[in-house]
């Protein structure tokens, strides 16, 4: 086995001190939330994007007007109890147990069953006691984004998101889905696991997703993976999609280059050389006039 | 309990689909890793991440050069042993197991003694066994982000990373440790868990990081977090970084503001600018050169 803390800390790597991040899978698995409250709500919502079936145990009292919102819209994934955590008896069927609690020792008490049932259990405001941490989350279809901050306070976390979420578009999602639908195309045109084949498609995927941007690859509908199958895929070759759709406008009227160029053209960014321009004919005719007199 | 999940697939929320995106504790926890390629080679590096002690098995053969080299790194961290997976009692002690084998079977295998035993497991490439997956990562400092395109492929996870990436500075986790810093001794100055002095303390940290930038932020060293607590914390108030560096220059020279503002400004920005006018004073110099013949 491997050397004692104490021992093993010395040596810990330079690139330590973080966590593990990963996407736990909860499709109708069972998650156990002890608490009703603000947090609780946070908690229902992460745990329904991952299609979890839900145990609440909370007094009717202590229920937040968002999570009464959730056990009402999803009667089917949400198993509401008007009472308090019972004892152990609680847990064993569990897959997940979330505690968001007031009371501190209750929690505990939850986390260390939890503990020796082997069930991965995320007590609120006590980080100690928890298997793992939630974070700052973006979800854009089946893109998900965590980010976090290892402890050092949520307003960074939330910070960060704000900042990540302007580098996006909010067409990401889209475009993760068109690129699944070209794979599982060109899965079925290319069928089997590993070896050479799979090789050479990972390959051809990858430099597809190089090449096109984002705004390019959500524009792959069912006619146009086609097309870039037949014109890519069987000619070991990566069109763009301006040469995808070339050859769309042999086929029918599409809209000209110019046509193109000025919708794809952003008005407002010329406005500074516009205005420039405006001011330096101004001066120079200021200049002029100014001679002439 | 809740519903049969044939029912509640039919209720699921619009929501769903996705994975519960968490940050895993494993700091002095064991991993026991089978396999020893490239693959395991990237799950020892994400393990060490978080402080894990891991146990590797392997034949020597096996080994990728990546492998070889955190083996040799970190010896206090990775136990090594130059055989393959025995059976059930290598996985009663661990926390959690990561699989990196190209034998399908055997992989399949270990998963199953896991879910018995409760333990956390990956299998790379057998999405349908794992509790877990992993996505595109990136780390700076306390930050960790992680991407997933919930089984939409690894190269549009690596799109959004670079994405992603751009939108950061770099300098954001020694923000985020300067914040965790300014935190840390605010609360030795006012000490206490929850109540009325909690909600205090947490809304005027959230407003030091709503109103100050990331590069502001990791300017916060000792003297300026003193000064902060000072004229912030201790007034009621959140001072600019401007604010305090003025009380700085009172007692020694800084930059002046000019010299601030060319120094912030990007030559490169104002060359459009710069070409419109000079462009719009040539065309209306020729314009009254015309109109002189």
């Amino acid at each position: 086995m491997a050397d004692s803390p104490a021992c093993a800390s010395a040596a810990a790597p330079s690139t330590g001190g973080g966590s593990l991040l990963i996407a736990w899978q909860l499709k109708e698995k069972h998650v156990l939330i002890v608490g009703g409250g603000e947090v609780a709500s946070q908690r229902i919502e992460s745990v329904l994007t991952a299609d979890a079936l839900i145990t609440l145990l909370s007094p009717t009292k202590g229920l937040h007007a968002r999570t009464k919102e959730l056990i009402d819209a999803h009667p089917a994934r949400i198993t509401y109890y008007d009472r308090r955590f019972s004892g152990p008896g609680e847990i064993h069927k569990m897959d997940m147990v979330l505690t968001a609690l007031d009371d501190v020792n209750r929690s505990r008490e939850i986390c260390e069953l939890c503990r020796k049932a082997k069930v991965p259990v995320n007590a609120a405001d006590i980080p100690d006691l928890c298997d793992f941490y939630f974070g700052a989350q973006i979800r854009d279809g089946p893109l998900q984004i965590m980010i976090s901050t290892n402890g050092n306070g949520p307003r960074m976390a939330a910070l960060m998101k704000k900042r990540l979420q302007s580098a996006l578009s909010g067409k990401e999602g889209e475009a993760i889905v068109r690129v699944g639908a070209l794979r599982a195309q060109l899965k079925e045109r290319a069928p089997g696991v590993g070896g050479a084949l799979g090789r050479k498609r990972m390959k051809w995927m990858s430099e597809v997703c190089n090449s096109w941007d984002v705004d390019e690859l959500r524009q792959l509908d069912d006619v146009n993976i086609l097309k870039l199958l037949d014109e890519g895929w069987e000619k070991d070759a990566v069109p763009t999609l301006h040469q995808l759709k070339g050859q769309q406008k042999r086929n029918g009227p599409r809209a000209s280059p110019s046509s193109n160029f000025l919708q794809s053209s952003n008005f407002s960014e010329w406005l500074p050389a516009i205005g420039s321009f405006a001011l330096g004919a101004a001066c120079t005719t200021l200049v002029f006039l100014a001679r002439k007199r």
